[in-house]
C-alpha cells in the first residue's frame, strides 16, 4: 500500500463515507438511502427476502490475490445469489466493512466500485442503501441483501419430488479450480500469497475472485415453476444433499453432465451457481441444463452409485 | 476458556447452528426463518426500515469485560435503537458472527441468549430470522435490523425547526462513565483488561456492557409528532450537531437538564438514547424530557454559548 495515500485514520469516518457514497449503486426501491439512522425500502408485495454473509480476510480472501474491486464484486455477487435462489429479484444491499485504520481510502473506493459494477452487471436496479465502517485488525465485509418475490411463492429447498429433473445454471467447479491454481502458483517460495504472481493468473482465476453467478435465472426459474432451488456455495454434492434432506428424497447426478472433472464439479465450492428442480418436461429457463434427477431414498448418487458428499466448512477447513 | 468445552472447530458449522437456532428469538413477522438461502419477512405497509452495524473485538468490546450474553444483548440493543430512531417498531434481525475456530460453542450460545433477552425485553415480537457463521482471528458481530413504520412517515434528522423543543429519552453519559471505570479499574498492572476485576464492577458498568435504550419510545415519539430524531451513539453534542446540520438550524442545550456531569453528558458515546425534536407545547411521550431548544444558526450551544462538539471516531480514536 502506498504510504502517501490518505488512510482512514487520516480522514476519519465521516470524510471517508462522503467519498464512498457517490460511488455506490442506487437502488430503484430505496425510499431513503444512506445518511440517516436507517434506510427505507419499498416492499411492494408486502414481503421481502433477506440474507446475510460475512467475508473474512484469511479464510475467505487474501488481499494479495483479490483486488478491492474483486472483494466488492464478490461480496455483492455471493449475496445476490442467495436472494436469487429464493426465486426473488435482488433489490438492495447494506454493507458493513471493518478494516485496519492504516488502510488506504482507495481500498474502500475500489470496494465500492466493485459493489457498483456487480450490481449493475448482475442485478440492474439493485443498489446499496446503507452501511457501517469500523476499525479491525481483520479486514471483514458483512453484506445483507434484499429481494422482491414480485407476488410469487418463494422457491424453498424442500420442494423436490421424485421424478423431477435436477438442473444447474452457472459454472461447476470453476471457483475451486481457480483457488487451487492460486494456492499452487500464486505463492512465493515460503508458500505465502503473492500479489504479482496472482495478477499474472488473472484470466484463469476470475471464477474464484470475481464470480458471475446467473442472478437473473433465479426469478426465471421461479416463473418456470422450479420446485426447489439453492445457491451452490459449499459444493454441488454438499448443497444438493441439503435439498435432498429438506425434501425427503435422493438426488442422482449424471457424470456425463458435470464436465471433464466430475469430482471437482461435485466437491468444489463458491461457484454461486443455482441448483433447481423442475417437473420432468419443463422447458428449462435461462442458463439451466439438466444434470440429474430426483430419486427415492436419501443422499446423493452419481450415475446410480451412492456418492459421499464433500465440501467446505469454515471451521474445520480453516487454514489460519 | 475451558479447553474441555467443545469448540466450533470440533463441531463444525452445521452442528453449531443446530445448537444456536433454538435459542434465538422468533420474529412475529417472519414468513420463513433461518435454514434456507434467505429468510422472508412481512412488510405490511409495503416498506421496511433497515440498518446495519458492526461490533469488533478491540475497538468496540473486550472479551474480558463483556460476557457473550452482554455482546448479544448490546449487538441487538444498538441496532434496535437505530430502527427506533426512525419512528419504527423493530421486527427482526439478521446476525453474522465471525470467531476464532477454537472458540467454545458456549460463547455462541451465550451470544444467542443475549440476543434473545434483548429482543424480549426491549422489542417484544422482534426476532432473529437469519445469520452467518465464519472463522476469523478477530471476534466480529454484524447485525442488520429491520423495522415497521406501521403506515407512518419516518422521522428523519432533517425536520428540526427553530422554536421546537429538544428532548432526550434514556441515559446521558452513563455508557462513557462506565467505560472510563473499566479502563481505570478493570485492568491489571500492565493496563490489560482483567476479567475478574470487571466482574466486580458489574453493577456500575451495565450501561456500557448491556445498555437498555428506550426502544419503544421511538414509535411513541413518531406518534406524538416528533419532527426529527436520532440515536445517540457518538455523544449528545456530536449527534445533535448532525440533526442541526441536516435541518439547517442550531441546537441550544440547557446545562441544568444534562445531569451532574454536563461535559460527560455532551461528549459520552454509546448510550443509544433517543434525541428528538417536538413542536413547543407537545406533551412529551414515554421517557422523553426537555433538554434544550432549536434556535437559528448552526452548530451546538450550551446555555447560549457556542459549544465545540466532541465524540468518538472509530478510526481516529482506535486504541489498538
Amino acid at each position: 500500500m502506498d504510504a502517501r495515500e490518505p488512510t482512514l485514520a487520516d480522514l476519519g469516518e465521516g470524510a471517508v463515507l462522503e467519498r464512498i457514497f457517490p460511488r455506490l449503486p442506487i437502488s430503484n426501491l430505496a425510499l431513503l438511502g444512506p445518511g440517516d439512522d436507517a434506510a427505507i425500502l419499498k416492499a411492494e408485495d408486502g414481503r421481502f427476502v433477506v440474507t446475510t454473509d460475512l467475508m473474512v480476510c484469511g479464510p475467505d480472501f487474501r488481499t494479495q490475490w483479490s483486488t478491492p474491486f474483486d472483494l466488492g464484486w464478490k461480496a455483492a455477487a455471493s449475496n445476490l445469489a442467495d436472494v436469487a435462489a429464493m426465486g426473488a429479484v435482488p433489490t438492495a444491499l447494506v454493507v458493513a466493512v471493518a478494516v485496519p485504520p492504516d488502510t488506504a481510502v482507495s481500498v474502500l473506493e475500489g470496494l465500492a466500485d466493485g459493489l457498483d459494477a456487480a450490481c449493475r452487471s448482475l442485478a440492474p436496479g439493485c443498489g446499496v442503501v446503507g452501511g457501517d465502517l469500523s476499525a479491525s485488525d481483520t479486514f471483514t465485509i458483512a453484506v445483507t441483501a434484499f429481494g422482491d418475490l414480485e407476488g410469487r411463492a418463494p422457491v424453498l429447498r424442500s420442494g423436490a419430488r421424485v421424478g423431477q429433473a435436477v438442473a444447474v445454471s452457472g459454472v461447476l467447479g470453476e471457483a475451486a479450480r481457480a483457488l487451487r491454481l492460486l494456492f499452487s502458483e500464486a505463492v512465493d517460495e515460503a508458500g505465502e500469497p503473492d500479489r504479482e504472481k496472482a495478477s499474472g493468473l488473472r484470466d484463469r482465476t476470475r471464477a474464484q475472485l470475481a464470480p458471475k453467478p446467473p442472478i437473473q435465472d433465479g426469478a426465471l426459474a421461479a416463473i418456470a415453476g422450479a420446485t426447489a432451488m439453492l445457491d451452490l456455495s459449499d459444493g454441488l454434492a454438499k448443497d444438493a444433499a441439503r435439498v435432498a434432506k429438506a425434501s425427503g428424497v435422493a438426488i442422482n447426478f449424471h457424470g456425463s453432465a458435470l464436465g471433464e472433472d466430475v469430482r471437482l464439479a461435485l466437491a468444489g465450492g463458491e461457484d454461486h451457481s443455482l441448483l433447481a428442480t423442475f417437473n420432468e418436461g419443463t422447458i428449462l429457463p435461462g442458463g439451466f441444463r439438466k444434470v440429474g434427477e430426483v430419486i427415492a431414498g436419501s443422499g446423493i448418487f452419481l450415475d446410480g452409485e451412492p456418492y459421499s458428499e464433500d465440501g467446505w466448512d469454515p471451521y474445520r477447513d480453516w487454514s489460519g
